[in-house]
This record gives structure tokens, sequence and C-alpha cells, in this order.
């Protein structure tokens, strides 16, 4: 029977930092992303498989804390498995690990699965015959210590930019992507937040799509000195995501 | 002696692909530039060994022709070698081929070696008692059959766009990157292009360094149908870069 757990090697490459000398917070992202997909494609489980039979991952919640940044080529390696299944949600887990397998930090995931055609959740219990629930680790294997996904409570939260959206925003599906949003946020904060601190953890719910030409609307609301939670609309409407960030004043 | 000619292999990641399949041109311009640093640190000429001495790498110039481009999940390598040294300048070409050994397509770009203390140029040629000119290829080994970098002229560009940059678009020099130009230049561009037409050969020429907090300024003079100038300056007078971008109707 094949592993549950999957390891993937990374390396921080010089165009992929930011001017702190730390990697950006999407291209971790994106190595988190892609170690999901090889993952879930070795496993029958794959975007490429699932679009045979008219059905799709879609990102909801994204978690990410660490303590400390992978900085300008260095070597890491980011560990992924599913935690659990329900009938309408899977949860992954993510470890990002130095080559002495001492921690940068952890994430967690939550992925929902939908028909193509309808555009409406599935039953991941039922779909291939339950097959998903063969690759849930055990208790001892999920080694992921971080909070799981807050909530969000905006009251009055403040428009603190507008952007508009550009060829390079958008995926292959057309929708702009999830690393962009995770830039376009991190944006919002000035150069001298990330002089002084660094990010302890970042989380993202994806509550709806948006495309190419849609405007972006970017609502912030402080929760503490060191968190502030944003809130993305679109088209000065529908809530697409939001998130919460929390900095740390850096040790180095 | 160590061969001249090195050759990096390179995978299309999903979310490195435009809303037609296609690797980002930004994307594709990181692997080149990733290329050129493993092959010049290999030789004791790469940016580590050089900040001893108190000299670094600046690009000046980057022009990539392609027949086709990369699409998702595609095997590439990347080719890169040095075809010439002068005195302030140094020309290193690449080629983008397939896992056949057909090629994608092939770039050229200008390279100087500056002064960590004055920014000004050095001579290449005297530098470590000429190491360098070791490293130039033979006429034979200098397959890139793709023309020179062009000239610009500028008559009456006009100002099509002006963006303010932010944390995102900096690298660890506080420079905005090199990629980041390529990424706003392109979006200048509307989805309907990209569509019917894919990207011939683009061109770029850095002349100037911009900061975070620069505002950019984006003109744009058509120079046929399917071939457009642009001109970014900084806070509304120095010009920092220049492109060319001509388009292809796409066969597929």
């Amino acid at each position: 029977m094949m592993e549950k757990i999957d390891s993937y090697e990374c390396f921080v490459e010089p165009f992929h930092v930011d001017f702190t000398g730390r990697v950006f917070m999407g291209v971790l992202g994106n190595h988190l992303l892609n170690a999901a997909g090889k993952h879930s494609t070795r496993r029958g489980w794959g975007i490429g498989a699932l679009n045979e039979t008219q059905h799709t991952w879609v990102l909801s919640r994204l978690s990410i804390e660490l303590y400390d940044m992978p900085r300008q080529y260095e070597h890491f390696e980011v560990k992924t498995w599913v935690e659990g299944v329900m009938k309408l949600f899977t949860n992954r887990n993510f470890a990002i690990l130095r080559p002495d397998g001492s921690a940068y930090g952890y994430a967690r995931s939550v992925w929902a699965m939908i028909d193509l055609e309808t555009r409406r959740p599935c039953d991941l219990l039922s779909l291939y015959d339950g097959d998903i629930c063969r690759y849930v680790v055990t208790d001892e294997e999920n080694d992921c210590p971080i909070a799981g996904h807050g909530r969000f409570r905006f009251r009055e939260p403040e428009l603190v930019r507008t952007i508009d959206t550009y060829y390079s925003d958008v995926d292959i599906n057309g929708h702009i992507n999830s690393i962009k949003y995770i830039e376009h946020i991190l944006d919002l904060f000035p150069k001298e937040r990330f002089k002084s601190q660094s990010i302890e953890r970042f989380e993202i719910a994806y509550k709806a799509e948006s495309h190419l030409g849609d405007r972006l609307s970017f609502y912030t609301q402080p929760v503490s000195a060191d968190e502030v939670d944003v809130e993305v609309r679109k088209n000065e409407a529908e809530v697409v995501c939001q998130a919460k960030i929390r900095f740390r004043t850096a040790t180095i």
C-alpha cells in the first residue's frame, strides 16, 4: 500500500525573495499548492484524472504559520498529507522543514470537490467508492502543531485600495489566481512593516471567484498592533476572499 | 577544462501559466536568469564570489524569441553560454529546448559588471586576469539563430498607465525586479490580444533602477499591427526601461 506522506524538495530562487532576503509568502504558498497537486496526482486524485469525470478541487482555506522563513539560496522540504475527509471538505496539512528536519513552520488547508457542470460541491465520501479515505493519516502521523483556521468578523473595515486586474493575475481557468491574492494583500503593508517584522501567520479564506478585468477593493480592520484582517471584494460588491495576517517582531 | 555550455531542466508549474495555458513570459525570463546565475556561479563568476571583491552583474538587455511557448506541465531545458566578452559588456545566449532537442526558441542578453562602491562599470577583460575569456564559446557552438537587440526610437509615445510599486515588486536589493517589469508591461495588453495571438519576440533594455514606492508610468508606441514599443519612466521623469513586443497570430 502506498505511503500517506510525500515530501518535495524546494529551493529559494533569487527572484523569489523580498528585500529582506526571505522567500515571498506567495511563493511559499505556490510551493505548498504544487506539493498538494503532486501528492493527489500520485494517488489518482489529481486535477487531470478528476477532469475526466467532470470534477475538480477548489481551495477553500489556507493557513501558514512560521517560526522562521526560508532565505535566498536555502533548500527546504515540503511534506504533505491528508488529515481527514468529511462529506464536503478535506483537510490537507503541510510541514515546511529545513534539511536537518527542524521546522520553518506548518500549514493547514481545506479543499472542496466540485462538479464542473453544476459548480456544486460533491460528496467526497462516496466519490470513487470513498477511495480518498485510504489516504488519511493516523493521529500520530498528523504532526501539524498550529492552530486551526480562525473566524473572520468584519464590522466596519476601512477601504484602503482598489486595483484593476490584468493578464498576469489570472490562471488557466481565467480566474484571479490564489497566489496573486496573497501578493496583492501583502502589498497593502508599507516597507517599514517588513523591515522590522516578519509574518508569523497568514490565513486566507477563498469565498468566490473573480476574473480578469474585475476591480478588487481591499478593506482592512486592525485586530491588534500585530494583527490585521483584510477583506477583498470584487466590483464593490461580492466578497472574494478574507485574510488574517499576524506579524512578529523579527529577531534577526 | 570545464565545458562552456550548461543545461538546466525546467518544468511549467500550474500557477506559472496564463489563461491560454502557456508559461508567462516573466516566468520564462526568470528561468533564463536562474540559468545564467548557476552557469556563472559554477565558473567562479557568481554574484556571491563577485561581492567579495565589491563587484556585481547588472542585466542590461534581454531579448527572447519563440516559435512556440512551453505549456502547463511540460518539461523543457535551458542551455546557456557566453557568446563574447567586450571591455564593458558580456553577451550571454540561451536556447530553450523541448525534451527531443527541438527549439521552443532562443534568447540573448547583455550584462555589465559594476563596482558596488562606485556603481561604475568595470573592465571585464582585465578583471581576474581576463579569466572570463576562457568561457567564450566557438562560433560553431554559438547556436542562437535570432536577431540581435534592436534600437528604440520613441517619438511621441502615449501614456497609457501609471502604477504605484509595492512590497511584491522589489528584490533583495530593494530595486523593482527585472521580472516584474516584464509582468507590468504585458499587463498593458487586453485579454483579447493573448486570446488570438502569442508573443513572438520580447525585448527589454534596462536603463536605470527604480525603488519601492516609485511611481511607474507606461508609454506605448505602435510600430506595426503586431509590434508595440513600451517605455517605462519613474516619477514622470527618468526612463527606467524600454521594451519591444512582437505578437504572432497563434496557429493553435
